[in-house]
């Protein structure tokens, strides 16, 4: 007996209608936000991450040499070959508006809303360094769950890398990717421990006192001026404002709640502006979905400077979300049609009516088990199929069939060249 | 500058679009049949698909050894995982009728429809030996064909194993599996390599040439009996007409031409009846479709022995055939909305009529980049965006809106608060 590997999920049809419709949603959001649908390949040369994505991501790769001796790694994330994609072509005319729903991999310990093979869904607008494009990105991510049925279940937590750097120099830390990935473990950390590290990052440690304070506390953005020192707010007014508008235009896409959080730094080493995690209001799961806005990536990979904001939205905390709340139902009962037959030669005509049934647009399962009626019937009812068709030696001498609600319990009896139109008033 | 991995893709929008279509096709077709669709993890143990699948495969799989020192691959083929997840579930009532979509890997030299990644249409029917579900399962890859608009461009080409092993028995092979394996060869040798390779496997080679004659002919169905030997036909009467039953009841799902064909084995190990590969009449691309029935896959994999037979289809030579006959094309034109902004007051009424349209159905772009109204009007034109809305100081002043169809020229004005009725009378 060879059992699945460790981490990886096999998926029934039971979870895999729910997702599958989680994925509808995705693309018709996007589509209704005008992105166009890329795809990028499951194996890329290990250097693609190299530097630019954070140390922690790099030891957590399924990555293997390949037999011509090349690094290659099953993609972790979605974000650095759709820059290589972008700045490989010269033809496109800005903005690009682009997603695409990866498998990505993650060599880690699995756990709840985390297993080693999961599918992203990723947005990202290229060429517009705007607070329009911010806006947008983040309000693409909570039509998304609003449209999934989520509203008011989750909120958003903001902050921006440039106002991070200048909180960090601000209270004597020069080493700022070290404060950065400090800060990124901050709910992992006790709070003794967290302070006691960020002294030790900190040559003035009087001044540390003010990021503690902020930190970890969700605070409503028209009161984000008011928490910071005049001085500093006077010093960092464009950045503060930039925020604050990326607000006000976020609540015309969505209902979701905006907060700054200043613990939101985001793993990822390549971020050079606003960052933002979406979670569910109860803080029971991991972030459901992250991103901000990169315009060094592209500079990075392939040196070519380009303006980036994005996002991704992992399915497997979705799923838990989406079933914590009972979100996670099978698609609404379409119309579908079983056939039983009785006696071989029923099985001919059964096809031929299967075929003229699908062309109609239903779905048509043919049972050929040649087991009792009644059982093909009761498997039809286990089945959900919505109606029964049966078919026997009576039926075909006098060329008729027997259409049954499978709801009500009804029989309609018809010729068979009035097909269609039987078919057609059954399932209306 | 990072170069993507040799024999992967990139897939832009310009080739997702379609790309996307035929997978519902692929997906709209299944659930006509009553398929349901299942996902299978991307890696699973090497072990899966030793012996089951034949040694060429092992040699061109992406394999690896992961820190546990488990050896691992990303799957060649959905076969063996598909049965792996049957196998594993205990409660599924037969016969089963699953699908899926996943992206498979082959370490080999890339070349024309043939890539090292590729999605494959997957298609099972367990727990169901019968004549019907092989003939099922054809009319399922034919009637997706059919759909894709490729009715009368292919043909199907079918064999069976069992016949195959008696006609190898009766000249005088006894190696079965290397008899497979030869004849699998069949196309990609020349006359001479064929016949000496073939003369050693025999023991009587007197007998031989029945087979070279056989091999390489398309038999049209109902002329299959005539041209075996009487003796060799009575003894496998049942053999042979399951094969012309088969061809009976597919031609009640598709109209494709069936054809019997010698030299249809299959490379893979596992079957044990049916045999069957679409290709294109013209004979010009490598086979769109391959499959067969294979009842001891189970047997192997997990000790369960299992009726199973399906079917794989690879997108790359699908995609190559449909752009061959311009089938390559993307969808229908949708109404599409850009919004066209002059000042930067308009912006922010431009996201809640944006979020608006959105909400009734449609896609809309919204155009921030405070360009000339003429550079947005001609990029929404080049967007293919069907209608744009205008958004200026006067327009906010007077509280109206102007719509514009982009085929037409035709223009349209309005008061904001009619917005619906204004967007449905358009786009209708």
């Amino acid at each position: 007996m060879i059992e699945r590997v460790r981490g990886f999920r096999d998926s029934y049809p039971e979870d895999m209608l729910p997702r599958q419709k989680m994925f509808d949603v995705m693309r018709e959001t996007a589509r209704k936000f005008y992105f166009s649908q890329i795809e990028i390949p499951s194996l890329e040369y290990l250097d693609l991450y190299r530097v630019k994505s954070g140390e922690e991501l790099l030891t957590q790769t399924f990555s293997f040499t390949d037999k011509g001796g090349r690094e290659l790694t099953m993609i972790p994330e979605a974000t650095p070959s759709v820059v290589r994609m972008l700045t490989s072509r010269k033809d496109l005319k800005k903005p690009v508006k682009w997603f695409c729903l990866p498998k990505l991999w993650r060599y880690e310990e699995p756990q709840s809303g985390r297993s080693r093979e999961h599918t992203q869904f990723n947005a990202d607008i290229f060429g517009d360094g705007s607070v329009y494009a911010d806006a947008e990105i983040i309000g693409l991510a909570c039509s998304t769950l609003d449209k999934l049925g989520l509203s008011g279940k989750y909120k958003v937590r903001i902050n921006d890398r440039m106002l991070m750097e200048k909180l960090l120099r601000d209270i004597g830390i020069s080493d700022i990717s070290r404060g950065y990935s400090l800060i990124d473990h901050y709910r992992k950390l006790s709070a003794e421990e967290f302070k006691s590290l960020l002294l030790e990052l900190c040559e003035d440690r009087e001044k540390a006192d003010f990021l503690l304070q902020l930190l970890g506390k969700e605070i409503k953005l028209d009161q984000l001026g008011s928490k910071f020192p005049e001085k500093f707010k006077k010093e960092n007014g464009e950045i503060i404002s930039r925020l604050l508008n990326t607000g006000k235009l976020v609540t015309t896409i969505t209902d979701a709640e905006l907060v700054y959080d200043a613990s939101v730094v985001r793993g990822l080493g390549y971020y050079t502006g606003i960052v933002f995690e979406g979670f569910d209001t109860a803080g029971e799961f991991r972030s459901i979905f992250g991103g901000g806005r990169y315009n060094n990536l592209g500079q990075l990979i392939a040196g070519t400077q380009v303006e980036a904001v994005g996002f991704g939205m992992g399915d497997a905390v979705l799923e838990l979300l989406l079933k914590k709340n009972n979100l996670w139902v099978l698609t609404e009962k379409e119309s579908s049609f079983g056939v039983c037959t009785v006696g071989d030669e029923a099985i001919l005509t059964a096809y031929e009516l299967a075929t003229k049934i699908r062309r109609l647009g239903y779905a048509v399962n043919v049972d050929t088990s040649q087991a009792s009626l009644s059982n093909q019937l009761k498997k039809a009812a286990s089945n959900s199929l919505t109606h029964t068709i049966i078919i026997g030696p009576k039926e075909l001498r006098d060329n008729v069939l027997t259409i049954r609600d499978m709801n009500s319990g009804k029989q309609f009896t018809g010729k068979m060249e009035d097909l269609d139109n039987l078919i057609k008033s059954m399932a209306s």
